[in-house]
């Protein structure tokens, strides 16, 4: 089966098409600046040239007009015919309390994702464009939804409520809903996968630091607990979000800056983090080169990025009386060998063991990390959200036929 | 010596009298609802009846006058004359960024806690009456003050920093300052004092869990991470505030209920906690007999209360690379049986080891509650904040004299 992955932001497209046969990636690639005169695709078909082109596409379905078109040409394609792609999988971020689990589309799905616009409103809304577009294109191909927050529907009430008068979570549905499930959902299976270990018997952190950083709680296989809230504001210091903070701290610095609401949330959000403490860059690199070459104000932003970091470990630890494996993963968590470095240095209390050697070697592939000796298993997983999603759907849709 | 403490609110006023030579109470007491018509004072002369006037107290110049008019009155009295009392040491809730410890008051200080009004505007000017009030009364007598946040001044910046455009630090202050210094100080010290060992050695986690309550990792002798933040809603849950909250959440409430900064300000300190998710209560005692007598939303509010303050000890956990003793205190904390039982059975991977018949021991001495075999220490100590201001009143009195 070839199924087709999208990621629809409001002005971008991502796509990748799998041979579900092996979970290979036939292409993939992206469309940017959907809506404004020149748009740009950037295709990348598996064994053939990358080919950008620009033009103008001013809304998503000639966007996936265009990749269908790419996936299909006798130049850059990769398929004979759109008949091939037995179904696509749509990456949403918000399922709210309605998606416990990935779900076929159909009208009463659409009908959720759009009551949840409230709660996701800069990416539900894209979300929703990507399905209709796809739709419109192929409109007789099953659609599959795959929510950020499925995974983390799994928490218990006491981690999932805060502690504010209950009309808002019953009027307004204010409560945590985490985010990154499907790469904290793929990293735990693939760590006890990797160990050889059953995941029904482990109490795994995995931690998802990219641009966007996320932390869970993994016990049994289930998520308990996760530090992304209501929204992804909440949690880590990343790169320009503000994570955990005073909350009386929102209600002062718009009475002494006179910001509106939409001013503070953009502070928060866009201009806080590693980019705010550094006045240099989000990007955990240029802030680790910036901290090598002497700036004392990079230092500061990697300090406080890998303390929050190390607290939120100890904090899930709790959570679980205790913790066999840590993981690694995205952008920052596979790549920054300092961070893991520094992190695991005050986890020794936990009986983690860092080997220095193996935290240097560099690979797309699961590793250990960690000492034989240590008590706790660290591992460095890359993630692979796209895969998640082609599993769903191919699972969904295979269940749809027999 | 004898010395005098006092705690002034807006429309209260706590006093003590110490007798330094063996730091014993010759009288407290407390004076309700100055500005009103009707002002309560109760006074509690030790070995002496307690007495109970009400009378019209319009401001806190009166109150003081009435207060040393108790002291010295024959009836109710516990000294000869108003010269035996040789300072007066003051409770101050904010020190900022100026007080590291306490501090004999002149034209400097004063104008310093003033300058700090702007992030204590409920407390500092209570303050302020106090000293006025005081000075008033007795012209010559040195006047110290003891500031809740001095305690946590050692916290490094990694630590005390938010990761918000630090534009917001230098113009208002915004940082963590914690609370409750006075009380993590003290019961840090006794703790180890009880233990016989060198604090300098210790690493301490002090849960400070009152109808306000906080928590400090305390190492070495020195606060360097506490719960909460520039104001004392952040951190824990409490009797009637939020703690911890995804800060998104604060502009998304304003918009949805269209409250103004005071209003969501209201809700966060006075209507959120084990009030809003019980419904019945901010008080300990009574979310744990609703619990115990099948209340849902009793136990609810107690598993949040109890989650997240495991969650915090398992995070300065981190933040030490370990514990070797943990301490209760405060209302909660020295009298909550069940929720140190259930915080601590959750905390075996630490090699934390409950002994329950010891946890159900009632006392106002310091005792261990850990078996034998624990390998943390885990301690009630009960707190007393006027004992560490007289004391520190004590020792700068002292210092001016020699």
């Amino acid at each position: 089966m070839k199924i087709l992955v999208i990621n629809a932001g409001s002005s971008s497209l991502k796509y990748q098409l799998y041979d579900m046969t092996d979970e290979s990636v036939l292409a993939k690639g992206l469309v940017e600046r959907i809506g404004m005169d020149s748009s740009i695709v950037t295709h990348k078909p598996t064994g053939k040239a990358e080919v950008t082109e620009v033009s103008e596409i001013l809304e998503h379905t000639t966007a996936i007009r265009k990749v269908l078109g790419l996936l299909t040409s006798p130049e850059h394609g990769v398929i004979g015919s759109i008949d091939q792609i037995e179904a696509v999988g749509h990456r949403v971020v918000h399922g709210g309390e309605y998606f416990g689990e990935s779900a076929i589309v159909d009208s009463d799905v659409k009908s959720k994702i759009r009551q949840l616009f409230d709660l996701a409103p800069l990416h539900n809304p894209a979300s929703m464009m990507g399905i209709k577009a796809a739709e419109a294109n192929m409109p007789n191909i099953p659609q599959v939804v795959v929510f950020d927050t499925a995974f983390h529907q799994s928490m218990p009430e006491h981690a999932y409520l805060y502690a504010i008068p209950r009309v808002l979570y019953k009027k307004h549905k204010v409560r945590r809903y985490g985010a990154h499930g499907t790469s904290h959902d793929y990293v735990s299976l693939a760590a006890a996968e990797f160990l050889g270990r059953n995941i029904e018997d482990m109490k795994i952190i995995t931690c998802h630091i990219g641009n966007g950083a996320s932390i869970t709680a993994v016990k049994n296989g289930r998520s308990i607990d996760t530090s992304m809230g209501m929204t992804p504001l909440e949690g880590l210091m990343m790169g320009t979000r503000s994570g955990d903070l005073d909350p009386a701290i929102v209600p002062f610095v718009m009475n002494k800056e006179e910001l509106t609401v939409n001013e503070v949330n953009s502070m928060l959000n866009k201009h806080s983090g590693l980019l705010a403490i550094s006045g240099i860059s989000s990007d955990m690199r240029e802030i680790t080169e910036g901290m090598q070459n002497g700036d004392a104000n990079s230092k500061l932003a990697f300090d406080m990025y890998e303390y929050r970091l190390r607290k939120y470990i100890g904090s899930y630890a709790a959570v679980m009386n205790g913790v066999d494996t840590i993981v690694f993963t995205a952008g920052v968590g596979e790549n920054s060998v300092v961070l893991r470095e520094k992190v695991c240095e005050n986890l020794t209390y936990l009986g983690v063991e860092l080997d220095k050697e193996l935290n240097e070697i560099r690979s797309g592939e699961p590793r250990r990390i960690s000492s034989a000796n240590s008590k706790v298993e660290v591992l460095v997983v890359p993630t692979n959200e796209e895969l998640v999603i082609a599993r769903d759907t191919n699972r969904l849709v295979k269940g749809l036929k027999s």
